[in-house]
């Protein structure tokens, strides 16, 4: 019950990469700011999972930052597992860094955390719930 | 017909990322070493797509040298397209800029070609042709 949920990748220009996406030939979602993340989200679907495109909205956010220091590029993978509690207790009994202490819950009550790069083979992993 | 083939991850280590995505509870296929990309690769198995963990056989190839500039991370995204020839001829004319001027043909037969990530959003992004 291992999925990829998304590919996080952060864009200094959302219309750009939009439009190479669409030159693809894939369909994208409308634009959405995720407020608490400070980023404005393009979502492109592809048959089995999902490519989340961010821009920053403001320069000093996780992504703003991220940018700043690498450039564009991919920024996080999002996995979803079955049993994220279980998951979470597993990980910390085996000294993995995560970026918070406990699981979080975002908009629409979905419950997430992210593993720290440190950790995961250099790769910033959100780990999310799957749905029951 | 767009899917997310896979995602590769560039690491130091086989044997300490192979620990990490065991302890999420993922099943890793055997180690295979990719003569023409200098790498040995383990493939983690989703769901809904697949994680390729890259750790390179010398120092001065493609993923060695990816290593030594940017560390452990996320290297490169596959996706399938359902018209690879057509995609193609359509970047081109559109002046994306690729790694290499032709398709390619890897092992097994599968074409693929690079999309360069200065016109990807910062991303190496693969194309590969979905299966007839």
């Amino acid at each position: 019950m291992f999925q990829i949920d998304h590919l996080g990748i952060a864009v200094k220009s959302l219309a750009t990469a939009k439009e190479f996406y669409r030159r693809l030939g894939l369909q994208l979602s409308g634009e959405e700011v995720v407020e608490g993340e400070q980023v404005r989200v393009v979502m492109v679907p592809t048959e089995n999972s999902r490519i989340e495109l961010m821009e920053p909205t403001a320069e000093n956010s996780a992504v703003g930052r991220f940018l700043a220091k690498r450039g564009e590029g991919l920024h996080h993978v999002c996995l979803r597992v079955p049993d994220l509690p279980a998951v979470v207790a597993k990980l910390k009994q085996d000294g993995v860094r995560l970026v918070s202490d406990e699981i979080k819950t975002g908009a629409g009550g979905h419950r997430y955390i992210f593993v720290h790069p440190s950790s995961a083979g250099g790769v910033l992993l959100e780990l999310v719930e799957a749905a029951h």
